[in-house]
């Protein structure tokens, strides 16, 4: 692994585990109430985008954090709709 | 502008738009409760390298999504440390 790809994947693995405990919080507590359905929608459309991005860009270090936090995305939306059933 | 830095720009747009709002609301709130320093700290660190990475991949949208961001991440750490001393 070159240089380049090294910070990358440094970079990925900060930013994506930072990211974990905001889902694992709101999956444990249900309290969805400080999130916002269309902020989701557009972090989420924006992280599949940074996917694509990744893959024409040729960088192993987006694929992977992106194919990580696009799952996060995807999960948070799912609580929020979910849980705010009530 | 070519079709990979197209979909990076819109990428780099609608993440940086979804995390603004927070920015605001715990400008505005100063309830920082909900925030923690150490995560806070390991995101900034990772937009830093993301950064980095992005000047190395002759990247142009991960540049200009990640300098925004990256002021964004130091305002929150900021709040965090100023209406924490409580």
């Amino acid at each position: 692994m070159n240089y380049t790809e090294t910070i990358g994947f440094v970079a990925a693995i900060l930013t994506t585990a930072a990211f974990l405990p905001q889902v694992f919080k709101t999956w444990k507590t249900k309290d969805v109430t400080g999130l916002s359905l269309p902020m989701l929608l557009m972090f989420f459309a924006g992280i599949v985008a940074w996917l694509i991005y990744g893959v024409l860009k040729d960088s192993p270090s987006m694929i992977f954090a992106n194919s990580i936090t696009v799952v996060s995305a995807f999960l948070l939306m799912y609580f929020k709709i979910k849980y705010s059933k009530k």
